[in-house]
C-alpha cells in the first residue's frame, strides 16, 4: 500500500463543489471512480479543503492509500486517461504517512479575477467575474490591506463545525492588474466557508466606491455574518491556485 | 434603416461554426435571433467569412439593416442582453453603403494557441490545443517563414467556391512564447477553407521534428491537398482576432 500525494486542477464550473454530495458531480467522486477503476479497490480521496460549488483550481491537493504496482508517472498518466477533461492530474509523490492532506497545510493561495468591462466576454467567461463598474485599483489594494492580519472574520464566513473558531490568519491580500484583467491574490492559513468570495465581494464595493474604507473596518469588528457589507462575489472567478506544506521562509 | 458594423466575439466550442447551417446552432443565427427579438423583423446578417465549427472569435465582423430608434450604444445593451453568453457584441458603429463585411476586408488575423505540456489543463482545454511532444520555437518560427508571401496554397485548404484560385497572401505568420503558451499569428488577406488549421498541424509537425523545412517547402510547391504533410490542427486552439478594413500601413 503506497500513500501518494495529488496535486489536482479542474475547471469547477460542472461541478456540485470538491467533496462528495449526496447527489451531483464532485471532483472528490470523480477522482475515487478513476481510483476504483484502475485498482478495483474502493480508494477514500481527502483534499486539503473543500472548495466550493463553481470555484476552479490550479494546484488541489489529495492524498490516497493504493495498491499499484507500476511507477507515479505511470499512475498519472493513467488517471489523466480516465478522468473526464475537466479534471486532471498535475503531479503525484509519495507522501509518509505523518503527511496530512488537510491538517498539515500551513497556507492556502487562492486567486479572484474580475473582468473589468462594461462588455461581457464570451471566451473569458467561465473564469472571471464581470464587474461593469469602473474599479479604483488604489480602492481595491486599500481594502485588500485591512484583512491583512490575524482577525476573527466571522462577518465574512462561517465555520466548518458549529462553534469553531472564525479567527484565521491572512498573510498576504493584493490586486494588480493583469492584461485586462483586475486579480486579487490572498493567501491565508486557511479560511471559513465562503470567505474569500465575501472578502472579495466587500473590496469590489469599496472598489466602486459605494464602500468607505471605514465602513469595511468596521465590518470586520463587529464580527456578525450580519454585518457583511455585501453579498459575496460569484464562484466562476475564485480558484484555489496553490496549498503550501511548508513554513513559507523555508520554501523561498 | 441603419446600416450597422457589429465586432462579434464568441466562445465556438458549442456552435457548428459562424454560418447559417439546416440544423445545428450558429453564430449567424444567434445573431439574427437576437436582431429580429428586438426589431420585430427577419434581418440578414453578413459575416467577414465563416468559422468552422469549435473555432472562436474575439474580432469577427459582421454588417446588417436594421430600423432602430435609439441609439447605438443602446442597441448593443440591448443586443448583448438577449444573446446567449457565448456570444457578444463588442462594438457597434454606422456602416456606409459602400462597405461590405467579406468584399472590403483587407486582412484577417487569427491566432492559434498550443498549450506544449506532457499534462493536460483543465482549465485552458476549451480555448488550447494540447501538444505532449516537446516543440521548438526556432522551428516553429522557419515553419511559419515558409508562408509568409504570395503562394497558391491549394495544399493546404480548399477554395469556398469550386474552380476559384487558392493563390492567398499571407503577410505575417510567426510563433512567439507567452506564459507558458505557444502561440501563432497568422495575418493573411483571405484564407482557403480549413486553411490556418492546416498551416498550423504542418507547423507543429516541424516543430516536433517529424518533418522537415524542406519536406514542408515540397508540398507548398505541390499545389495539391493530397500534398498535405499533416492532418489540420484541431478547431479549439483557433481564434479570429481580428479584420482590418483598412490599409495597414494607413492604420498605423
Amino acid at each position: 500500500m503506497q500513500y501518494i500525494r495529488a496535486t489536482v486542477a479542474y475547471d469547477g464550473t460542472d461541478f456540485r463543489g470538491f467533496q462528495l454530495q449526496a447527489s451531483g458531480r464532485t471532483v472528490q467522486g470523480e477522482l475515487e471512480a478513476a481510483l476504483l477503476q484502475l485498482s478495483g479497490t474502493e480508494t477514500r480521496v481527502i483534499g486539503s479543503g473543500r472548495t466550493d460549488a463553481g470555484v476552479h483550481a490550479l494546484g488541489q491537493v489529495v492524498g490516497f492509500h493504493l495498491h499499484w504496482r507500476h511507477t507515479l508517472p505511470d499512475l498519472q498518466r493513467a488517471l489523466n486517461a480516465v478522468l473526464p477533461p475537466d479534471v486532471a492530474i498535475v503531479n503525484l509523490s509519495a507522501a509518509h504517512e505523518g503527511w496530512h492532506p488537510r491538517f498539515s497545510a500551513k497556507w492556502r493561495h487562492y486567486r479572484y479575477t474580475v473582468l473589468n468591462s462594461p462588455v461581457r466576454s464570451p471566451l473569458e467567461r467561465r473564469y472571471t467575474h464581470l464587474v461593469t463598474k469602473p474599479l479604483d485599483l488604489d480602492l481595491l489594494q486599500a481594502a485588500a490591506s485591512v484583512f491583512v492580519g490575524e482577525h476573527d472574520f466571522a462577518s465574512f464566513g462561517q465555520p466548518m463545525q458549529e462553534g469553531e473558531t472564525t479567527v484565521r490568519a491572512i498573510l498576504h491580500a493584493a490586486w494588480q492588474g493583469i492584461d485586462h484583467l483586475l486579480v486579487c491574490d490572498v493567501i491565508g492559513n486557511a479560511f471559513l466557508r465562503g470567505m474569500v468570495r465575501a472578502l472579495v465581494g466587500s473590496m469590489l464595493r469599496v472598489g466602486s466606491g459605494e464602500l468607505e474604507l471605514g465602513q469595511l473596518a468596521e465590518a470586520l469588528t463587529a464580527r456578525d455574518r450580519a454585518a457583511a457589507p455585501a453579498p459575496p462575489a460569484p464562484a466562476c472567478g475564485l480558484c484555489l491556485t496553490h496549498v503550501e506544506y511548508n513554513v513559507l521562509s523555508d520554501a523561498n
